[in-house]
């Protein structure tokens, strides 16, 4: 297996999805280590740091990458596995960004809520981040996850780090963890995908806006599958399968991936399209990802016991996860 | 303790929340033994039935009750817990009611989807129901719960029982499960709450409205609080606190979860709103439970074995929990 | 024709639609000429008189009526011309209620916007009421409304007059003003309608929350139409067809009253839904109602000059304008 | 005065708003005489072309620009001003697009509405275009418009021909028509400002999602003000302010453009924030832009007559308009 290594400096971090060359070229089948900076780039490191004052907004989300993956066209199926996931550094930071967040709101006459910046200490052996706060100090465990995993999006169009659509991209769910495959449509020559945003946990949501962000060590192997472009990103775990629609109303990103998990379940097992509503309706598990970011993220899940056995596009999860036996 | 034994005739059903004189006056820590009919009115039996031409749609989602609770007062706290639900046939019904659920919608211009009826046999002994179609038969574990149980509404409101807001009601959750203590306001003298609409298995967001709707034997314990009313329905399980939010569009109903989550968490371990919302930005679960009604409910729901040893509604969850013990 | 004249002292307010015993049974053709209190039950006299101090939230929004019309049954539709709406008091007042109003939001943690009271002086001659602030005094032209016209709710609800619906009700539309007929289906025998809101002007939308309102004589003929109802609200004026929906989010409301206007089209030129799409996308006017309320109302509106003649529920505007002349 | 004529050839077209390189480098006061192909790209020609077998979605809205203003920087204004549109052709044409329009919604399990193409025939002397059915054929008043008038997006982004935001863009509405003055605000070197989507006429919410699409000669006039760029598009008549909002749900758009006239009342007339709010509250006028496109656009409106004199921008609209006498 080929390995890449790669730890990016300041100026070759990418902002964006689509519109930025790639780092690297890469065969399918490669495994990649790499570095990813926190969302903050960096600037918040003390509690006494708000976000208005050291925060610079065009440079939030900083992504490692993109990759060109050979052979990968539109129509195509990238297959991104998780390997590992592991803090880089021992602490992590959370804050409240001026009118960002589930429980404030931009377009109404309310000054912003108060600045308030969290500095979590990492505890490695007890595998904990701590919360604190005046009244209470919890040890949290730690769990480890990808804000952003993206392609660059159809259309010509080059978003922002901060937007989670059907490429993928910053939709923030706590189901992007180590053993994790991520299916992706190919939207350009090479599809150009990158990763960032490393949470070292994030509750389903991220109410306020900011989980647990902090620098990550990340292990991925990358595979294309020719054809089979799911319409929204697809999750594969070994005990679920999960879609992830985004999308405003919070409604419609949920309808997304219903609809994604009725298609998925019509290619898996050969369900109609009624058939497989009714079938998600009594199998369905409904986590939010975000409800924060410019299109809120929600996904749809079924647990694998539930269904009879079968081979996701071809088996690929499986395939990924024997590959990464001894990569960690 | 008080045990009151009741199996309504159609006649007696209530089909509102608020409006419906009292089926009985109940003290306090009363036990009730209840059946509930189906979310149908027991009118869908066969594949071949069509609710286009079986269901009256006046008649749907029977309330047994309204039991009004001696002493109950405006502001004051109910808390129902479900000690147990047992199937009462060995069958249940779904079915795709036309412009009802989540991937159909009534402001557009198609015709209806299809309508389509699936029965599911139950079997006790294996604690499990048979989804049957064309492509797939599966046995789906049998999860009991209660997808109505809700109190008189404020401001002289008499709502449908296809309806939730902050008095409970339609909420279509599957955290309503034996276990489960439900902590409802009280609106009105005696509290008049109902249940009903019970589900052999439910997914979360109910996607095509109808669940696994069957006959239910319901064991209840009621008791009261005095004062205390939260805002929204909030659930206590051995493990987990949950509240639960109703609205629409989607996001507004899960923020009603989540403030109503950070006044909890500041009742329970003193934090202030931003600490709350830190942490819950860190912790949350957000399941969905329904997204085909009236209202959409959603829920905010923390692990308790995170969070420090509290003992909420001055530990009313374990004192209902100790006093189901023999009841079932 | 038959004159009611009816001014309700304060224990004769009704505060629902629905759930109340009528005040007057009337004949259809019967002209009412009513008073109604201003929607804080005249609670807000002067710019010191905060919300939060002298409102009852209970006590808001109190209607005239109920009026039981004999023969009227379900299926029929309510015609309500509005022949006059003349100002009863020479004030008006309007206020920011605490987390009330378009531009902020119950469901964040921000505190709520300050809380503010403007009174509004008339003048009759001119024909004006006066805003009046710190930087700026404005003569606005009087445009008297009523904020509410609703009949009871099907499905044995009864609904706050805060509520706007398919029943009609607290829809505050600057379209509901003199010279209106205003088409509402009968959910219950005796149909059972109220009214009541004044505004003695109001913007679309009606941001804050409360326009200009104040206590109104109010002067109507009430006719009944066998058969016919509309899904929807429907308003007719001499120069316009009107369809109001309502609900959430606010792009709901307005497909409800597009979907509306389709189906009038169809029965005024026999247009097949498609063909009455189209035409719509290209003379449909959209002002929205209010985007406070517990529902969001929008309109659907065609100006008659762009279409061929019809006389819609059978020419009853125009019978209805010219009995009305001579009543003023 | 600088006059720039300029007639695309369809390898000229631009997709997206930014990304672009300039078709032409011109002055602030440069007189702009344009010709704009239909969003159609001029495929749809006949009543019996469906958009699904003869568009190509990926060319749709094609732009003509984008123009580098000399001297525009972030955070300045540039004012466009619409001083004549006369459609370039005797025809036009609408269609209904799967899954596009307001009246359907893609995260649904329907099958898509019929396709079906609308020819309109126009008659210059008349002023009219003819809408032809099988039931109805009428004649409806000419009165074009601009669907998109934009600039390159923030943070570097680069954003389809289809989409409304703060940048402008795919707006659609029927304000933007001859006599306006809209103002963008700069968000990258030379503004880099595209036109096009010509309509005849168009109704407010473009319900099915295409209006009378057709080509159009453009005359412009392009002025720059240093700094004071809105955080919304602002349009200004000689009888009218407003200001677009653009997003989802419906809702948010409409409060964005309701800030956004907060914030310029705040600048006109001095007005604080709950002044100002209270003031829109009664004079706004609200009419719907689009409810099909990305994003949702709606206006915040207000007669000038019910305001007292002022000079927004400097008096830039009085400026341009009589810089525009004489040119038509």
């Amino acid at each position: 297996m080929d390995v890449v290594e790669f730890r990016p400096t300041p100026d070759q971090y990418a902002w964006t999805f689509g519109g930025v060359a790639p780092s690297h070229r890469i065969r399918p089948g490669t495994v990649l280590k790499l570095w990813t900076e926190d969302a903050f780039s960096g600037r918040l490191q003390r509690t006494t740091d708000m976000p208005s004052q050291v925060l610079d907004m065009t440079q939030v989300n900083p992504q490692t990458g993109p990759f060109f993956v050979e052979g990968a066209e539109p129509g195509d199926t990238l297959a991104i596995h998780i390997v590992d996931l592991t803090p880089a550094r021992d602490w992590a930071a959370s804050t409240t960004i001026p009118f960002f967040g589930a429980l404030t709101h931009p377009s109404t006459l309310h000054e912003p809520l108060p600045e308030r910046t969290w500095i979590y200490q990492l505890d490695r052996a007890a595998g904990t981040v701590r919360f604190e706060s005046a009244a209470l100090t919890l040890d949290l465990p730690l769990e480890p996850m990808l804000g952003t995993v993206g392609v660059a999006p159809p259309g010509r169009e080059v978003r922002s780090s901060l937007v989670p659509d059907t490429f993928g991209g910053n939709m923030d769910t706590p189901e992007m963890k180590p053993g994790t495959t991520c299916y992706l449509g190919v939207n350009v020559e090479g599809a150009l995908f990158s990763v960032g945003d490393g949470h070292y946990r994030q509750g389903e949501g991220e109410s306020c806006g900011t989980a647990v962000e902090g620098a990550m060590d990340v292990t991925l192997i990358v595979e294309l599958i020719k054809g089979g472009a799911p319409a929204w990103p697809r999750l594969e775990h070994d005990d679920h399968y999960a879609v992830v629609g985004s999308a405003r109303p919070l409604e419609d990103a949920w309808r997304a991936s219903q609809v994604g998990m009725v298609a998925w379940l019509g290619e898996l097992y050969g369900l109609d399209r009624l058939d497989a509503y009714q079938l998600l309706t009594q199998v369905a598990l409904s986590p939010l990802a975000n409800v924060c970011d410019t299109n809120y993220s929600a996904l749809t899940k079924i647990e694998k016991r539930l269904l009879p056995d079968a081979a996701a596009h071809g088996g690929m999860h499986s395939h990924l996860r024997s590959l990464a036996i001894g990569l960690t």
